[in-house]
């Protein structure tokens, strides 16, 4: 009755979109973003400039770039009596979870959530690239009952970002890696979350309701939640021995380890891994902190040899953070902010050219029962 | 490079995940739940034997029934102070949206939200089942600025569930058709919602957010959103007549018409809407709204005659509903709380034998940009 043989587990291989946002060409060991290379983007421009080239299509001109940024700006307050609420959450909920809530009850104050035109979306993308990095900063503070950080003006948009997580004025070498870091961050082709995003989308539900799903899928420690979990290894392997000893461990018993493998690369190395990986050279010897690096290096070097494994953005995202004061939990909400660039055009894209996602089963259960 | 030919928009026909839950068998009309006939259930038992059924396996025995019972109605209550988030969520906020931080909200009362066990997970099932309801009509209470209607212990499961929501105690009869509604909505496959909540519980992320981004899926009026949009059809419509010429109107507008067509079934009725159509029957002579019936069947008649369509659930169950005293904003709202029968059972099937869901791309952008 059903043929198995063209089932893909996990859709793997399977193609679920047409996109002309971004692609990872595997052999060419580019990830193409509208036609540009992620990393030469990363080397050479801004978060701000993705922003425009993923929205609109196009890297913007001088002029552009100044509009975007006032836009951006005028976008970071948050409706007065919104972090109320979150006083009101139980006090252990996951930052994943506060960021979750804090865009659904956003929706409600929303004038245009029905509208699916796409300079409606472009304008509500804007202003939650504004507002997440707000939601994410403070909604931590919050819950740690620490004092709200307001956004400040004067700042660049990543420096601003950062200002509000540590709750210091970053400085410029620090504020340009946490922006590199955004950029890698931002967009990805077809990963759980944007899947997860188009997915939804797809219902001709609206944007904010995509977006809640979508950190609801990068929580999952085999996604974004990855980068913590990286950084609390790091941190249990104290030294270069220990973390090798750890690793072998989980090898031994047979556990994943996070931050190595991807879907997609598997037996290659992640080009944004490797960006992220002299970030972390460049901080470790500013910081005085090489052995971070040290114990990276050699368990990178382990899983090659041990399962023919290699690093992912996570693997040397974490500790980049790490050395910029970044508290761990907020690993993967920075994680979803960044992505929150490529998670609109994702749906915009959607929107523009719509067919509902409704696969089938391959049905292996009873047949033939009354009740 | 890639090729086209595999590619199927919306994944239409596409086998994305093995079950043992439920198949839709269109050649033979059949949808299977476990083996049985869904419409057989449905004229033969009652939802809470479905929670069994699709939580544990099989239809329960007495014992069993009774002891479910116990468990679910040990669970309705909301934590303190649950309501008082709701009393300072915007007051436009979209029931849809209310419901989906509600269910987000209450992940951080969780204890053990990190758990992926299959006992655990149908402990928190249980307890999901019994505080959506709540959620459910209470949020729309609040934000309508009437009083909160506790849940009451006497009650059955869908006669308390109804209570809640308008405020009076049911009649036999009119329980027993919204029991049969929340049977019929319960389970059906793979729609965008339950694919929805599959993929997000691949990362290994927890129940409560897949549960949140099916809620965002089923908002969308391609899903969900088609019942309530139904209702505002037959009221706009006025009369038979009336609602013919609405139709004909969207028909000549080349709208998409609510409540007909369906990704699998397309050119055959629903057997659950079927069902819906009987109950409809039923309850209009009850109510002496026969002109619903008769509109409702104008629409299908012609509807079938113009386009070859026919009615799907969600054009039945929407009358029923508002001869149920249903305030139409809660239609979608109460899909998804029948749903997150089948919802759970899927996730706790996805634990169990997960493989991340993580599909591919056709890349139609440009290449070979620099920056
Ligand atoms: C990302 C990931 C889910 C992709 O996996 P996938 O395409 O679904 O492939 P699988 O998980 O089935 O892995 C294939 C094989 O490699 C092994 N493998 C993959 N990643 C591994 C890891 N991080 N540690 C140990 N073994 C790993 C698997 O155990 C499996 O081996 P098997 O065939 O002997 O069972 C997987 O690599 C992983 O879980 N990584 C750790 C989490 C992480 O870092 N996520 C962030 C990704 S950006
Ligand atoms: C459910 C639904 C999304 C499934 O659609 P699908 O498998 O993606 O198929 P499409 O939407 O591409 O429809 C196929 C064709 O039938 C037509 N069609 C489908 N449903 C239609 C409807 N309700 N009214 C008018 N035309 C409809 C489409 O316009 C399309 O015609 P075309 O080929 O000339 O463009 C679709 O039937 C629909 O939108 N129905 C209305 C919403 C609804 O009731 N949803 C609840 C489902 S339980």
């Amino acid at each position: 009755m059903q043929e198995k043989t063209s089932y893909k587990p996990g859709l793997d291989g399977v193609i679920a979109s047409e996109t002309k946002l971004s692609y990872l060409d595997v052999e060419a060991e580019e990830i193409v973003l509208r036609g540009y290379d992620l990393i030469e983007l990363a080397q050479n421009r801004e978060y701000l400039d993705l922003v425009q080239l993923l929205l609109q299509g196009e890297l913007p001109k001088q002029q552009e770039r100044s509009t975007l940024e006032q836009e951006l700006k005028e976008e970071y307050e948050l409706p007065d009596d919104f972090f109320s609420l979150f006083h009101k959450l139980p006090k252990h909920t996951h930052p994943m979870d506060a960021l979750r809530t804090g865009i659904s009850i956003l929706a409600g104050y929303e004038q245009h959530l029905d509208e699916r035109g796409e300079e409606q979306i472009r304008q509500i993308a804007v202003s939650l690239l504004a507002k997440i990095p707000n939601i994410v900063a403070n909604s931590y503070h919050i819950l740690h009952n620490e004092s709200v950080v307001a956004p400040r003006q004067e700042l660049s948009y990543s420096a601003n970002f950062l200002h509000m997580i540590t709750g210091k004025e970053p400085t410029e070498t620090e504020a340009s890696y946490f922006d590199q870091s955004l950029m890698v961050y931002s967009e990805h082709e077809m990963p759980n979350s944007t899947f997860t995003a188009r997915v939804i989308a797809s219902t001709n539900s609206d944007i904010y309701g995509a977006l809640t799903g979508a950190v609801a899928s990068l929580k999952g420690n085999l996604h974004g939640g990855a980068n913590e979990a990286v950084m609390y290894m790091l941190l249990n392997g104290k030294t270069t021995d220990g973390f090798r000893h750890l690793l072998y461990e989980k090898l031994k018993k047979k556990e994943k380890v996070m931050g190595f493998g991807h879907r997609v690369y598997m037996k290659k190395m992640d080009p944004r891994a490797t960006l992220m990986k002299e970030a972390l050279r460049e901080l470790a010897a500013e910081k005085k902190q090489e052995e971070l690096m040290e114990m990276c290096e050699a368990g990178e070097q382990l899983m090659k040899e041990e399962k023919g494994l290699y690093p992912n953005l996570d693997y040397y995202a974490a500790p980049v953070y790490y050395l910029l004061g970044i508290p761990i939990d907020l690993y993967t909400p920075i994680f979803f902010a960044a992505r929150t660039l490529g998670l609109c055009a994702h749906v915009s894209e959607q929107y523009a050219n719509n067919k509902l996602f409704r696969p089938r089963v391959l049905y292996t259960g009873p047949r033939g029962l009354h009740p």
